[in-house]
């Protein structure tokens, strides 16, 4: 029997519409009999913000909770326009879908690619995955000022961390990095200085690693990854951290890597209760929006994190390892938003056909 | 008549005492008839804290505050130590004297030596200064945690940040940039997520902007700023930002510039009411501590940064040209600590005879 996926699709704004059409070429091309796709369209984002005065109605988080899973492209709109300002529609769209959602799990892999030239001299061999924190840290919105404009204004903002919250999210980390070759995993945080918050995720880690004999643990400060990751990435196997830290460290991790129009990520809420997000790193760049020259490559491949997810990690593959033959064969003329996800789409399908 | 200034000297642990050694070296070859330096030694660090139990008494405070400067070398010990587990020494006594001689400017200059081999395959011509925030934000130790060790747990961390604190660094780093040739500020924060926080430093970089309309000004969110220091590190001029910003992406800068042997700071009061503290970025490398084989480089340069302190950008100057002067005739022979100080101070003596 063929299993269905409701899939709610939020293509967003800027190139956010472009790189989905082109995630669910591949994905229809990938799709074997058994497994069928049901998509709703979700008209989300900053372009309905400005038209409705709406960014995500309880109506809206209702109906996206009926489905399976969510693919997302990009929203945001001109952060020049001063409706938008603040990160108005970044916090009110997707921050506020991580919370309802109890995306706790925020999964980014990064591959260097040895045919993509990366800004790093010599790279070596790197494949890790950053699982970091989405529902907490310093995210939570805690916060508030004083006397605001004056100069006797005070603005605070606090980060929660919880024993519930870092433990499973921890527990994540470890199962997978059990999973992989290396069963290696790096906790990051800066203990030294933030000594409440680093000494609960640094004993939680101890503590589930007992559970984890097989793998092996290090810690690392976030100011010293910095310095790892543009020296040494390949070191890294899994990496555990907290919310922000882990925002700041996955953009550096695209950067060294084949930069953010390769990297995907998903939302996860593993316990299955909401549907997980799957989405490009990169934002909505609406200075190129419409102009097919974006990479639709990181919308691509956050489709195999959600083909994964659904519990197919061999269409996950087919989607990945069609994604590279792609970056091996790339020229050096440019291609067309479209042309590139048209490439991948074949390549899912010669492999699939001749599999 | 000769200027005098008294400079307590904090060795330190691991490598400190190597780096400092040099860094004097290099100080004494540069110094002319009209300014004497007298060098008060203080022992502080992991060392004398395993060895009394004091990590910086109100005396130590008190005698270094009797001091025109500070030249610290590197403080920590062995981070497998359980006695020293949790950052103490680092919060009881860098953080501390930060805190305590209202060093509100952390001076983090990060250039790319045309001679030292950068990770980045092509870095560009790089010459920022980053300006970081260093008595406020999440560095302040307000937070706590109740349940601790049960499921319950809940552990905050506070960043306080201040119109009084944001604004005084803020005109700083304007001031700097206004005497660059390039006059140029790149705001960091992460203003989308962290809104009371950033908009107190948005506002006041918008407000101060308004007296400096010789310097241009960006904004970009940290986790975007890695990208650019990877990718296009060239376009950075002068950098403001939060004190746990600023950490983290100093040291991503140190990385993709010749690396952390190179990365000076000064610890800045500005007022002059306290005394302005001179210390490599780096850490005390107990592993390779006493073996000469430290680079003294980042130590020398923090003398430069002394030098401009005490008013004099000639003699600052001298030693970051003898600095690069030796960076370019470095063979593939590895040198002792002292002989890199040897060349250096050579360097500068020359320099200053020929001159
Ligand atoms: C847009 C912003 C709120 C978001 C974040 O900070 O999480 C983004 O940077 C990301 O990494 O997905
Ligand atoms: C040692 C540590 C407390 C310190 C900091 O976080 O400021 C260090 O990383 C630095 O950058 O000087």
């Amino acid at each position: 029997m063929a299993q269905t996926v409701k899939l709610a699709v939020v293509r967003g704004d800027g190139i956010g519409p472009e790189v989905v059409d082109e995630a669910l070429k591949v994905l229809h091309a990938v799709l074997p009999d058994d497994l069928v796709v049901q998509e709703t369209a979700f008209s989300l984002g900053a372009t309905r913000y400005l038209e409705t005065g709406d960014i995500l109605s309880d109506a809206d988080t209702a109906a996206l909770a009926e489905h399976d899973a969510i693919l997302l492209g990009a929203v945001g709109g001109d952060p020049r326009d001063p409706r938008l300002a603040g990160g108005i529609i970044e916090r009110g769209l997707l921050l506020k879908l991580r919370f309802a959602f109890d995306h706790y799990v925020n999964l980014r892999p990064t591959t260097v690619y040895s045919s993509v030239a990366s800004p790093l001299a010599d790279p070596g061999t790197v494949d890790f995955v950053v699982v970091r924190e989405g529902t907490e840290g310093p995210y939570v919105g805690n916060g508030g000022a004083i006397r605001v404009g004056t100069p006797h204004e005070i603005a605070t903002e606090v980060s929660l961390n919880t024993a519930h919250g870092v433990e499973r999210v921890v527990r994540y980390a470890f199962d997978l990095a059990s999973r992989r070759p290396r069963k290696h995993l790096t906790l990051v945080h800066k203990s030294n200085v933030l000594v409440h918050a680093g000494a609960l995720w640094q004993r939680t880690v101890a503590a589930v690693a007992e559970e984890h004999p097989d793998v092996t643990v290090d810690y690392q400060h976030v100011d010293a990854v910095t310095i790892h990751m543009v020296r040494e990435p390949g070191r890294f196997d899994v990496i555990v951290t907290d919310n922000l830290f882990g925002d700041i460290i996955t953009d550096l991790a695209g950067a060294i890597s084949g930069g953010i129009g390769l990297a995907a990520s998903g939302n996860i809420n593993p316990d299955g209760t909401f549907p997980s997000m799957f989405e490009p790193v990169h934002g909505s760049a609406p200075d190129i929006a419409g102009q097919q020259v974006a990479d639709p490559t990181a919308a691509v491949l956050s489709v195999a994190l959600l083909l994964d997810h659904l519990g197919r990690a061999d269409l996950a593959s087919a989607v990945t390892q069609a994604v590279e033959a792609d970056l091996a064969s790339r020229g050096t003329t440019p291609r067309s938003t479209a042309e590139v996800g048209d490439a991948i789409a074949a390549a899912v399908a010669a492999r699939t056909t001749t599999a």
